[in-house]
């Protein structure tokens, strides 16, 4: 019969077999991303914004990436797209800033599955199209069966180089990424795991363009997007007031794959 | 800030509003199956199965299912492929016979999602064909970014009535699904939670057909499907002695979304 | 080498072999299909009309078709949306009254094929949802590389029975499917073949519903579909001023493969 | 009504317009290529090559391309597979040497009607994986509708620099592609278009790798691939008697769109 083993790690199905848990285990990915940031209402952000966070900046960060030559997925790689805000955590022990994850689309299952079970990150899945790219121009859509809710273009008019990328560089070495794990009582309202988690990521920056970049969201039906209709409807609800920062980004992702922990 | 509401069900993330928990929830959708049962090797088959079961036959269930109509995908649909085992489980509390999932893959992911976190059944993702089919004749493929692991085939020989229709109808009238949830700790070896969860399930069947059936298990390398290769291999490494029953089977599952309990 | 056999059928790659062409081959498949006709604006429609043509009504009908169990596909299947308008040809030699194929949007490349090379039907490629279906609720979606750019709603009121559905029969039976082949000349201008082509076609309808129905066409750019953006936005900017007709058919084609041929 | 222009292009539907005839019309688009040349038999080979053409070596070359940023497609992309053997052509007025197109597969289809109807080049679809790169090993996967019928495998050994390079790099600039024009008759045997072409296409190298390759065909069913199975079963069938080139390439391609020709 099968039989855990102590020390490993394992995720369902877990009687095919696990792997020795490893504390330095590092994922090493390449990433070329698109980032656009703007300012939103507060009361209406801070709607989808848990208790025990502080709101930093009425303002909401939204980031396509696509992964490649990712390691622990022997050479794949996915697209997505990251929903967060800025906020400072206030815990009984802990007391930190971060970007609170609102939502992020995968295109692939593996990483989100992962990603909600062992580190809280909220991944649901989506069709990510990679960058159309007729430079200066590049665009990408998001899509669920067929039915497009986020539509990102970027214009490059500016490559970024000495000290503002540097500053840039720094900017993106460590991101304190927040994530709420959530697992439900079996039969029965309410959770059986509840807990908020740091897990710190971050980029080695090689290269980056700013330019002008803009967003839209498109609101779905229940029939077009049954699970995520509410979702995506709350981030459309949030006024575009003012677009603050957009880059397109290209680097080099080493994480310490175990290095999330719960905050308290 | 968002607020947890008593009495409610949510799903990551949780901070876009949950739904409230209803006891009785029911899901309705339409099945068109098909089924492959084949005698393995006893040890060989046990070594996948945890202590605390018991391996009532060696033999393993190969079902795939189309689901279509399905009330909560607001009319949406999704294939499945439904590996198991016939077992009894020997707990504390709990003494009863069903089958305990290998594996399922299916080809959308959110009914994963639901799956893993709320009844611990082991689904991941494939590219799971519809069925061709070319009367007498039925075939499906499952693959895994292009890389086939998975192909069925069934020559329909005799369509099943009268009494052996009602015997096959009580047979898939209740189902003892058996899961095993197990989430991870936090950057630590071992599990949060590593629960046997029972979830009835059952088909009001309505049409079914015998014939000739036969399925292929193609290994994979880890660069072909890095997340999966040992399960299919495993899988793979099982003799098929000897096909026990195949089955075409057409009807409405009606399930109690909410049935599933831990066993102990 | 390869030599082209006497009395063959062949299509690109032609030197892998073709087959002995059967004039009596024949096409079979189930259909599902959702129609939505509608009144339009005569001299914006007239524009897409080729000279030799007359309109008959400034209306255009969009169908929804799911095709499975084709036999020439081994029962494989796939998805269809139609555009097209009533119209007569005035020919030379022909004088006949039929449906000119404004477009053919498909979710294979098989049949397009064909159909473009062999009948002169203007297929193209979409990503087609399958019906998503909640009684009474009907549903599609057409996109390319995830921009929607149609959806169709339909909402079944009545069955039709008796009379009505004989009508009906009688009116799907024979349908006189007008394309027009051009093939282009190699580096230069013009074409090489430049054809109409009457293709009869012809349902036996099964089942059929009536109800509401409505659809909408979304306009797309061409960095969101490069090759098709003219056609969306010509077909978008067709005002619907009255839905004429809507149903919801079920039926099974036999359709005659080789009586295609070329009207002057 | 519409009136097709002097002097312009059109491809099916031509009513929504096409666009002015630019003999100087230019393909820019970056590829990322495997090329794995394999030596066959002669016999067995020559079954594909049509009369008119003389076998200069008994070699089959496949060719896996991801082409990015393509201009014609507004910054789109898209993968493919290129069969083709090395040839002579003896015509009544041309005689020159090229490479004789068996087959491509492509996972758009876009370019896929233009290659076929423009140019004669036998392109159908496939789904073809991007390369997954898991330094120094690369990898693709060819499938349809889930079953798998090419797998390329490559392990970097050598980057190629000074001499080697520039000879490399001429290699590619200009590369005599030849197909065979196919158009059948409409509603009988035989073609209403017969025809070689000749288009010239290059491309700019800019890095290159040496290594150890291979290539793997798996034969299919009907039922797997029912337009297909011949084409791939017949390339299964050559004998891989010997790899003699693998090489792993990057570089530009600026093709004249129009340069294509007749050849007689």
């Amino acid at each position: 019969m099968f039989k855990e083993k102590e020390g490993f790690k394992y995720a369902m199905p877990a009687h095919f077999g696990g792997g020795k848990f490893d504390p330095d285990a590092k994922i090493i990915q390449n990433a070329m991303g698109l980032s656009i940031s703007y300012e939103t209402d507060r009361d209406l952000l801070e709607k989808f914004i848990p208790e025990g966070f502080e709101l930093l900046k009425p303002q909401v960060d939204v980031t396509f990436n696509k992964f490649t030559q990712i390691n622990w997925m022997y050479g794949g790689q996915y697209n997505l797209i990251n929903v967060s805000a800025p906020v400072r955590f206030h815990g009984n022990k802990d007391e930190l800033d971060g970007d609170y994850t609102l939502v992020v689309w995968e295109n692939r299952t593996a990483p989100i599955l992962g990603g909600r079970e062992e580190t809280g990150i909220p991944k649901i899945f989506a069709d990510i199209e990679d960058l159309h790219i007729l430079k200066p121009h590049y665009a990408t859509t998001v899509s669920y069966e067929g039915n497009t809710f986020l539509n990102m273009n970027f214009e490059s008019t500016e490559k970024v180089e000495g000290e503002d990328l540097e500053r840039l560089k720094s900017q993106f070495k460590t991101i304190n990424t927040l994530g709420w794990r959530y697992i439900p009582k079996v039969g029965a309202p309410g959770a059986d795991l509840n807990q908020f988690i740091l897990y710190p990521q971050g980029l080695e920056l090689e290269k980056a363009q700013l330019g002008k970049g803009d967003l839209k969201w498109t609101e779905l039906t229940p029939m077009q997007n049954p699970a995520q209709y509410h979702i995506i409807n709350s981030l459309a609800s949030l006024p575009k007031k003012k677009i603050t920062q957009t880059a397109l980004i290209e680097g080099k992702a080493i994480l310490r794959a175990m290095a999330a922990r719960i905050i308290e």
